[in-house]
């Protein structure tokens, strides 16, 4: 099927645009009234396993504020539970892995599953929403970086630093390249089927790459991120999220990404020296800043706009946007982006 | 009375040394047992305004692990406590401040206080510890940057995002400005008092600096800085230390200070050739390393030793120790710099 907007994919590809395309992260989700009323009726696990649900969602935000892409409405911890590990999502608290891996016992309690059987309601439900969108805009597929999922696998549950996570890796190196190779080659097959559902490009997030030293990023992180580019990069447009990781946007360029996501700790100009030319670069407007007055989001949109420059850049927040923020200014970021960008 | 190690201050006055110095940030905190000790018998802010035991914990480490400084046990939040604002701290959660700064009325509730009146047992402590080291190692005196006071007097406790903290500054910017220059005015004064009193050197804390786009760095964290460290540059060296605010280091560089902090996500060539050649870089073991197994600790050591080269270097964590660090792999991390940098 024909997409009628595919200014997300023309500029993934590096190709010339009437204006920058733009999406926000997590624009499915508790800012939007439509979501909170779904969100009181459903659990978060029954809104990502059912199809008709997690289309509704995914949805949502390209009728309620007019973002250039969809994303997926899922979650990244669906990886570890399709491996056999559970995962409890606590509203307003976050994640919980009640039996963590921490030994070489708890490994084989897990496995590379077969994605079909275990995660058959993502790709029936990103056929569904294929066909509800009817190619208004392209949809992008995701998964968590290795390194993330690893860290939640590990430390059970968020944290501030994932000490326990990063303490396992010191300490077991062998087990950890275990763990994240099965990670990686599930996320890899998990990828695939996306595609073949599909997603029209993947994001690759990794949420606590920005922990980690730049040698410890490269050993685990990028390392694994590197295969799933070089699996997916014929068959789709893939960018890379690592948030925090500014200072190995060059290594992750050479891994034939299509886009980097950056957030608002870098300038644009310092990310674009960093990661050169032939690449399309993602974000980076400040979540937060969707909770100043109006006159001034548009400002500094407009600014943010000048500094990525004409071409090569998709408009986006430098993480997903806040549960806090008004819908109006969700759509004031969105109008702005589509009008300055135009004048560019 | 003159210093029997000096290391520090002539490493912050770019002077020769034999070796580089090292201290560790949370240096005297819960890694270590006669601390857990104390922590069992006395409220936080028995043992934080007590001189007595903040001079017990002080020099706990300076006895147990041989680092080159000793800092002031203390806190940041004795600041807004100081300016008229209810503070608790709920031991293994984090402060509370449960009357926050909201709006311009809110602002009436506190003052820029007389700080030898309401910060006495501070300057009580730093004589007593002064007294009590007998000239063995400098006393680090510290306080909040007045960006990181603020996200706590109007977050009113901890967060991921500060959002609130934001949120307050974009949307009541004049109010912002008033609420920053009065916990810098209380800074400055309490910071001389701190000097007057026999601290060495002052090292500023901007703990949620890098939650910031370079722009509001500039104007809600480093504008503010800069004011304390003009006013404090003639009678002492000083350390900023803005975590993840590496964008902004040839900016804080030029502030005057001696010595910048930075954490372990930038790699100490790159800190140096942002920050220049003429100030000293304090830095950036990552505190989860010393989770690893001891030989890599020595081995990430010697690196990190190497990276920084020789001179105006001051070994330290990336950011504060972890309660879950065995004491010996702190003493490793101590040891090894003692040892290898004299090699350099």
């Amino acid at each position: 099927m024909n997409l009628k907007n595919d200014l997300l994919l023309r500029t993934l590809r590096g190709e010339k645009t009437e204006r920058t395309p733009v999406w926000m992260m997590r624009q499915a989700g508790r800012y939007l009234p439509e979501y909170r009323a779904l969100r009181g009726k459903y659990s978060f696990f029954e809104r990502v396993e059912n199809p008709e649900l997690a289309t509704e969602i995914t949805i949502q935000p390209i009728d309620s504020i007019g973002v250039d892409a969809a994303i997926l409405f899922s979650d990244i911890l669906v990886i570890p539970r399709a491996m056999g590990l559970e995962v409890q999502l606590i509203e307003n608290e976050g994640p919980l892995l009640p039996h963590p891996i921490k030994t070489a016992d708890d490994l084989k309690r897990i496995c590379v599953p077969d994605v079909l059987d275990r995660l058959h309601y993502v790709m029936s439900a990103i056929r569904l929403i294929k066909k509800t969108l009817d190619g208004r805009v392209p949809l992008i597929g995701f998964a968590g970086a290795p390194w993330t999922i690893l860290c939640y696998m590990v430390q059970g549950k968020g944290s501030k630093t994932f000490d326990e996570a990063k303490a396992f890796c010191y300490r077991q190196p062998e087990l950890a390249e275990k763990l994240l190779q099965m990670i990686t080659d599930t996320s890899i097959a998990y990828l695939k089927e996306q595609v073949s559902a599909g997603a029209d490009a993947i994001q690759l997030f990794d949420s606590w790459g920005g922990l980690l030293s730049k040698p410890d990023f490269e050993q685990l992180s990028l390392k694994y991120m590197r295969q799933i580019v070089e699996e997916l990069k014929g068959e789709t447009e893939i960018i890379l999220f690592a948030k925090g990781s500014w200072y190995a946007l060059k290594e992750m360029k050479q891994t034939g990404a299509s886009g980097l996501g950056i957030d608002w700790c870098i300038e644009p100009h310092m990310a674009r020296s960093l990661a050169g030319p032939d690449i399309t670069l993602q974000g980076n407007f400040d979540p937060a800043k969707l909770l100043a007055p109006s006159a001034r989001i548009k400002e500094e949109v407009k600014q943010m706009l000048q500094a990525f420059g004409k071409g090569r850049h998709i408009a986006n927040l430098g993480h997903g946007i806040l549960p806090n923020v008004p819908v109006d200014h969700a759509r004031i970021f969105v109008d702005t982006v589509k009008e300055q960008s135009s004048l560019l």
